[in-house]
């Protein structure tokens, strides 16, 4: 994709195509796009850059609300409070940024960048760290690959800062999280300081792109009375990197367990079946995302493949706080590129790491 | 007192006298004790600098082990990662430090800044911020005169580094607990940067002598055959700031709850009555220091005046984890100066902030 402006127009379906990659969680993209409907109505200029554009020793940064989604819709993110962490991390390392890249496509962190770009004038970088969202800064792609998540700035609403620097992801992680909720388990960040060429080689690329093709075919799809999810296949069958796009489950809501606890939102929710899954039952655990979906003994689909609960009806992404009792809906299972499948990538965000009994298998095979 | 030199006849004494002042907690002094010595030994130039002999725009910093004294003991002090805290603090501050100073006298803490003072060549300063030990780092007189905590820098020993810098001294505590208790409950630390007119205004000076002469007083007791607790008690009556000393309490240890949680020591021993005391019971409340000794409903003294808690026989003090079932113990109390019973420090680490019901009152007027 070429490098393109945000505008207005582009808002409903970037918004409904964060919410569906943030597989539950990544935060509500509503309180993001909320602020980014605003800076666009004030004029902001926003570029989203194509990632081959960025020369090789450019320095890019990643922004973002850390936390648990279920207190970020009451502990609204601060865009002030993540320009300083941006502003921080570029004394950290001596340099400025010259591009803003998203932590993670899904939720509310795929809209954040973009205020922070409409407040800086820096481009953001059209692709991610995570193809989705995931519950731990470890998580990235870029990280995987060989990108330090550290120096890692979080700061709260009282201005409060504490910078990071670990000697590895997971310690990162680690030190942030406990710090995270402390602030009240919702914090700014800035994190994965890298160059142009750290951001082609290991970023989730064109997952910008792909979370408003997402948001539009659902869109296409009502406007022409068609079924959703149909055009949801229809679109992954046809889309750039050739995605498995399967609905997994028909089912309402009978029973959800979810804790604020330990600095996310934790539990699991059961769909007793209706429509073609009537008399069966399907359970799905999460942290923040939902990240196994198992019918009995058998599992129908495991992080990294992406799990979205989606309206029975119209096919909104529901979010992890967002579940409710008796609520219907389809559960659809959509694969994840290949860099999102190697060794290196399961041994980060695989089905072990989340203690999840299965061996990682892909969900194309799954199904 | 003059600037003088530290050196390996003065360590027993030093030892003995930084354990009483850490009123149980701050850390057994013994590892730190065992690096000092071996730096003497090496023949290191330690200078004790008195306070008055600070410039005004000297730049002072503390250096110290943050956690619970339980786990010290398993977890050995790195000096090269205080020397790394120091340095990271100069970095944040853009000053090379020109002095050290405790920021608690009492208990490993005590002894530590010679260390560094041995490895990087700066003076201690005869005194600190506390005139004691206390469990949370805003209670140091520091602070509660006007010095900032942060920047807070904290080091593992992985070589993990986190820097606090938060808006209050109380909420640097928070922050610092947080990454202390996931570092292991053990950390170095480097804080209260400041200058010398600074340290001279908000110490509680020549604490490093107090120390010794505490130790002394105990030692040369013991080689005259006489009762050690006499010779202490002879020797505040005579001691530069004229303290009140006394013994609360004869007995042996009956009952002891101790548990290693939320980043200290924390719980309660209790002593039932011999000699003088007999029939009588006396409980003493910690958090990594000793809190408050009652005997019944009746407070026989409480935070910030000293509770110290000695072998029986030969005055020797006796940690919080080195409590043990049996043991003969006298409990002896022992006011503190003025700079630490005003309102504003009172507020700070009085009793009220660790949930003890009475209002402070002075030792020497609840005996």
């Amino acid at each position: 994709m070429p490098t393109m402006k945000m505008h207005l127009d582009l808002l409903p379906d970037f918004l409904r195509g964060t919410a569906f990659l943030g597989t539950g969680g990544g935060g509500d993209p509503y309180v993001g796009g909320l602020i980014l409907r605003q800076k666009l109505e004030e004029g902001a200029d926003i570029t989203i850059m194509d990632p081959m554009e960025l020369d090789d020793d450019d320095f890019v940064v990643s922004v973002a609300n850390m936390g648990a989604p279920t207190v970020m819709v009451e502990k609204i993110p601060s865009a002030h409070a993540m320009v300083a962490c941006l502003r921080s991390i570029e004394r950290e390392k001596g340099r400025k940024a010259t591009a803003l890249i998203s932590a993670e496509a899904g939720g509310i962190n795929g809209t954040l960048p973009m205020v922070i770009g409409a407040m800086t004038g820096l481009p953001v970088v059209d692709g991610d760290g995570m193809g989705r969202a995931f519950p731990e800064l470890q998580m990235c792609t870029f990280g995987v690959y060989g990108v330090p998540a550290s120096p890692i700035v979080l700061r709260d609403e009282h201005g409060n800062e504490v910078i990071v620097r670990a000697r590895s992801n997971l310690e990162s992680e680690w030190f942030a999280r406990v710090v995270c909720t402390r602030m009240g388990t919702k914090s700014e960040i800035a994190l994965y300081s890298m160059s142009g060429k750290e951001a082609k080689e290991t970023g989730v690329l064109y997952t910008t792109t792909l979370a408003m093709e997402i948001g539009r075919s659902i869109r296409e799809a009502r406007e022409t009375q068609s079924d959703p999810f149909a055009g949801l296949q229809q679109y992954f069958r046809t889309s750039r990197d050739r995605r498995f796009c399967t609905v997994l489950f028909e089912g309402k809501v009978v029973d959800l367990l979810r804790e604020t606890t330990r600095g996310w939102a934790i539990g699991r929710v059961i769909f007793e079946g209706i429509g073609e899954s009537v008399g069966e039952q399907l359970e799905v655990r999460f942290q923040n995302e939902f990240l196994v979906a198992q019918q009995g003994a058998r599992t129908l689909a495991m992080v990294p493949d992406l799990i979205c609960i989606l309206d029975q009806e119209n096919a909104e992404p529901i979010t992890t706080e967002g579940l409710k009792y008796g609520q219907r809906v389809r559960v659809v299972g959509v694969s994840v590129p290949p860099v999102m499948r190697t060794p290196e990538a399961l041994d980060v965000f695989g089905p072990k790491y989340f203690g999840i009994a299965d061996v990682y298998t892909p969900i194309e095979e799954l199904v």
